[in-house]
């Protein structure tokens, strides 16, 4: 499972209940804490259904009060030090996971934060290829463990990079949610590909990366397993679409030597948006994964990766159209974004 | 039409053939100046299909060129003045419209600017009730006139507020769009008023007024002629949605009474969205109507109010959840909003 590197799994309790899970690139964990009880669930949570948009929506009244960017030597997710514990109950950690202390989702869903590195400098793209692989395992391990969760109906691992996007904590981390519902956009991309196999007989994932793979003007980066490219039909100024060369329906599907070369790609591209305009890139960076229940045949696996500075200095706001229409309106052709995506400085040889 | 104030609407073209409409609250406007041609269309805009969203994505590269943040001697939107010539060729006028130099939208569709007043400083908030009906009249005539347009299938009137939501002028002013095709947010609102049509019989919007109305605890502000209320299922940290007592389908529909009547009410929403936190209130400001075409009748024009503080400085961000999941997660209670709105200073004595 794990290709020539292993990894050591193991889990437990917070003092107060939640679970953390920790992947380590070596042996010799001291064991968890000890489960205790978990608080009860919060009054002023939970979720509601909007009959206009036919949707559900989240509350979560007390993240109000979540940290809000702390001070280095008072970040929540270093490992523990004497004297100051933080969210990590451990002097060292390779990738740890553990439940969010200001979910977005109770009851039956669930919150995850998942902290990619010890060192609180840095950024995703600046972790060692075997480092991104250790990340991929626990993604796929959550994606296994929140999918066969009661009430679970879609595992979502994202990454919110920059705080031009709202990220409140600058170490370097992202997060796993399990929706107690299909979210949305992973509904329309359903829908699309299901109407598109009634109409042609095909699958509308292989499609689309055979369509961009035989245009080519919009590749920035691919190796023998994967393939970034910016979409035909990008309605973000930088946004790259990262798909296997063989589709699969979920993480947890995609095999050793395909982990193993997702690294390679991914890094490529991140070094890329951050050489763009010589600043660190504001970025999401999204798993699109079949659910964990529904129609899932179809679905095509892919991150999804929206970089927001469409200028130097100058940020994609989702303002009236976006937001108001849900009509997306994009000043940077794709084409354009893919050439200076290949023209910027990658950091990876397997980068084309 | 205009009820007890008469209104003298003019039109002309500008230098390189962009429409210019007066809307003035006294007469005597100079002819405007004389029509020339448009020039060629931009071959680096238009639309694209999002195959996997199923959605339209709008191109217009050339908009990264756009007059960003000018200083006040500088705004593209005062009135012209000696030796100093703006967007309006004119030493004064109440409200004015005029094509988008750099449209979002070229083609089939339209992009048109709203001066809300000649004085640069303010905002909407800070115009009289008289100058509010004036802004009606005018999206009331550009919803006729746009919607008459051969290719415009729906017309859209909004304005962004604030530098935090990517406003790059200051001055006082909103957007109509002519889409070439129905947005996404208005086809959602009319496929779920059409199934709660046939599974109930009613009409979506009127039970949604009708819900907020018996439950009392989401209204803001409401006269005779209008209501505006914290939806049940708000995704905004301070959402409100303005809607007519008698429904209507779009702003053409609204009557004399009613036109007249909408200023009392929002200019007290913006005012307490102001009061708040002390500060501007960056918001998003939308008329959903019917399409221009397409199926009309169970339609409910409501003005939907989006405002992104979420605590003193705090915004809400669009992130990873919202836009690669497209599922809202919302820190403030929909009756959180409505009381700490409530109790934060109206502007009117129609507000309760």
């Amino acid at each position: 499972m794990l290709g020539d590197r292993q990894i050591w799994r193991s889990s437990g309790r917070l003092a107060d209940g939640r679970e953390i899970v920790y992947f380590d690139e070596s042996p010799g964990r001291a064991e968890p804490p000890g489960k205790q009880e978990r608080p009860a669930s919060r009054p002023e949570s939970g979720l509601r259904w909007d009959p206009l948009a036919g949707e559900w929506v989240m509350y979560a009244a007390d993240r109000q009060e979540r940290t809000y960017r702390p001070v280095a030597a008072n970040c929540p997710l270093c490992p523990s030090r004497p004297g100051y514990g933080t969210e990590i109950p451990a002097a060292d950690y390779d990738v740890v996971v553990f439940e969010n202390r200001y979910p977005a989702l109770t009851g039956p869903g669930r919150c995850e934060v998942i902290c990619f590195t010890a060192e609180h400098d840095g950024s995703f793209a600046d972790l060692s290829p075997r480092r991104v692989q250790t990340v991929f395992e626990a993604w796929a391990d959550r994606s296994a463990e929140l999918g066969g969760l009661a009430g679970v109906e879609h595992v979502y691992c994202f990454e919110n990079r920059g705080e031009e996007i709202g990220v409140t904590l600058s170490h370097p981390h992202g997060q796993v949610y399990g929706f107690p519902f299909v979210p949305p956009r992973t509904q329309r991309l359903l829908a699309s590909a299901h109407a598109h196999r009634q109409r042609t007989g095909r699958n509308l994932f292989d499609d689309l990366v055979d369509a961009e793979l035989a245009d080519g003007r919009r590749i920035v980066a691919r190796n023998e397993t994967w393939t970034a490219f910016v979409p035909r039909a990008a309605r973000w100024p930088f946004e790259v679409m990262i798909f296997p060369a063989q589709r699969v329906t979920d993480l947890t599907q995609v095999d050793a030597a395909a982990r193993a070369a997702f690294a390679m790609v991914y890094l490529d591209v991140l070094k890329r948006l951050d050489a763009l305009f010589g600043a660190p890139m504001p970025y999401i960076a999204a798993w699109q994964q079949a659910p964990a229940r529904a129609a899932r045949a179809e679905f095509g696996l892919h991150l999804h990766v929206m970089a927001i500075r469409r200028a130097a200095g100058k940020l994609k706001y989702l303002a009236g159209t976006e937001s108001g229409a849900g009509a997306w309106s994009n000043d940077v052709l794709p084409e354009t974004a893919a050439r200076l995506l290949r023209e910027a400085g990658g950091g990876s040889p397997d980068g084309r």
